[in-house]
């Protein structure tokens, strides 16, 4: 049923389901447009899960590793409601030496299929000092082979 | 001391400034990027006050008007942390008949001033009916006059 | 291993679990403690919808009736971090006729089981009509009837 | 025109001002009743930096300290709503060697003042260790001086 938007995009390397819940509606009776930020998140991090790694690491020596993001955008084309299941697909737009580029498109599955939004994310790994500086890095070369197949895929 | 940043762009129609609350932040230590978007969100509800309306009424239908958003973007440049003093600068780029195109600019102004993040979010002028379908609108006359004296000013 | 724990209370109503998300924490590494209110909620929801109910409905005449809060509280025994497995156990702990009291018990189950945070919830039953005047209002007897059948499961 | 109410409660160590944001509110209308853990914090934050001081602080050895919180809780007797003009205000109702115990009450000024509600937040000064470890830990005397004058105001 959602076969058109389907063929628009290549396929997703990672999709996840949930329900919209209460707290993520607005008082406009629809989900508040800042939360597809966090979808896009909850599906990246999903993702990784999925690959056996995390979105967040530690490291020995007290710093941290994560993700912190570029440039973001969302396109909004139908509301979502409390209860709406809905499908988060993730796509990989391009792999960089220290950056990654998603598109995500949004689902609402139930009552019937509907493309609701269309995202995007570029996100660039870095490592957090104990003082809390943030500089850029190179992930380890096993989580760049997992994601290059996971994008391949 | 950011005449520079200044420059390129026209002088704000409206600034509101706040410090960052300790819940809008994450455990990489800075304000999680999705706050971006309800930052400017508090920007354009504070614009309208100023200018004696509000981004949300009440019809004598039952029925209730706003701006559900149709784009936003946001891009980061430095991060912003707890207890930072956050101005947020909020430009109209354009104003269409049922639309409004916003800019917004992010500052940190302590310890020393610094543009951290630069966003845009087109919106639409809307009436939510009582069983909760959207449909556009064309605001009132008295909200267009106050919008387009805010943006040429 | 939580056997303990589960003496001092009646097996629960219903169960969730899910991961914690990275925008749920805050600069100390941890949740927020504001969120734990946000799991209570989404547990009721999906005990709800498990029922074949929603704690959100819509009435022919344009009202809506909810479960709004009368009293909540918390108590934290322990951090709870991102991609911690959370089982947040809901119990009844009182059903009236237009009120339930709910207990929550919040379990960490990875890497080891450990009661995170016990929490509690009155909320009252009520319309809200389309001019947003909230009155308290009595259940159906079906939502009831499947209410008393999952407390005294 | 709220004396009633202050009649029953010492006057605050501090209150706080602020309009209600548009995404604080839920599809009931109202403020989430989670937001309201948010308004006490934001209220504890500011009144810190009225002391000079702060709710966090970065240590020499890369450790960081904080108020983590062990009971919380809130009673609603009226919704808040969006641009409801909202006063928060702060009592200490113990100080203890290594914690705090506050009340709050919620107003809303406008169109009428109005409680809407109370709550209290248990909260013990703590020390977060690099690798994210938690132990409680004593105030130093500067801040705990300035916490006690502040409560005897």
């Amino acid at each position: 049923m959602i076969k058109q938007v389907r063929m628009k995009v290549p396929p997703p390397c990672f999709t996840l389901e949930r329900f919209v819940e209460f707290s993520e509606t607005d008082m406009a009776g629809i989900v508040h447009f800042s939360n597809f930020f966090r979808y896009m998140e909850m599906a990246e991090a999903a993702f990784f899960r999925q690959l056996g790694c995390s979105i967040v690491s530690s490291e020995p020596d007290g710093s941290m590793t994560g993700w912190p993001r570029v440039r973001v955008h969302c396109s909004y084309s139908a509301p979502l409601r409390f209860e709406d299941r809905l499908r988060i697909a993730l796509h990989i737009e391009a792999l960089k030496i220290k950056a990654i580029c998603y598109q995500f498109r949004f689902y609402r599955l139930a009552p019937e299929p509907l493309l609701v939004a269309k995202g995007g994310m570029t996100t660039l790994f870095a490592r957090f000092s104990q003082s809390g500086h943030m500089t850029s890095a190179v992930p380890s070369r096993e989580v760049w082979d997992k994601l290059e197949r996971a994008k391949g895929h």
